[in-house]
């Protein structure tokens, strides 16, 4: 089985789309991550959803968890207001780490490789006309690992 | 909201379970992990699937994804024998990092600052009778970012 037949549709977003619209895409879909294209439409990055909370929460509250509870839930509209107007370029981490994509005819162990050295699910498939979907571990190893 | 009310149910398995039966939950059920508990029914670690891969493919597949390809699928049914009649122990990552666990009266800016500190999502919601659930970024970004 190829990456193209592993691969899922899952949204994409442009840098410069909204990024609370991206976030609310995630949330709404309950994806772990989204996946971001340049203007080329070729994979940039992945945004997780832990990232999204890093970049809402103030720093202090992330050092220091217990300062978590002051900063309570009547603060919650400002989250969504850090978001708002700024575009998903600026929620990407600063990274220079490799990203996780595969060419559509990479075969299921080498989107494992890919998936085990990045310790990065999803894995993007890239194709010719562009971004295919991507490839979860948990469909991954359904296919690795097959029932009894 | 609280930790309790956010806790989406997730499946435990012991340390002592079958890993290929814990990996095949994790894979039938699409997650992106598994919650691993102790003997006394506490949150000992996350096992995530990408560490799974990590378990099953050869070093030197994983330290140059080109020879996965020559690692073809005939192969395949050499990745589950590889955890065939081991315990969920052997897979766990070797690893001191610190386990993202809340107590199930953590606020949801509580739970998003543990998450975003150890970028770990899922978080396992700990109650005193136990493990409740686990809260995933996009449930609570789904909470802290609610449509317009």
């Amino acid at each position: 089985m190829l990456a193209r037949d592993l691969a899922e549709a899952f949204p994409v977003v442009g840098l410069d789309d909204d990024a609370l619209d991206a976030v609310r895409l995630l949330a709404s879909g309950r994806l772990p991550g989204i996946v971001v294209a340049n203007a080329q439409g070729r994979p940039q990055a992945i945004l997780p959803g832990s990232q999204v909370l890093r970049f809402v929460l103030p720093l202090y509250v992330q050092e220091d968890p217990s300062l978590a509870r002051v900063y309570d839930e009547e603060h919650a509209d400002r989250i969504a207001s850090r978001l708002a107007g700024r575009p998903v370029r600026d929620v990407l981490p600063r990274s220079d780490q490799e990203l996780a994509v595969v060419d559509e005819d990479a075969t299921a162990v080498e989107v494992a490789a890919v998936m085990a050295r990045l310790r990065s699910p999803p894995v993007v498939v890239q194709g010719g006309a562009g971004i295919l979907g991507v490839v979860t571990a948990a469909h991954l190893l359904e296919h690795l690992v097959p029932p009894p």
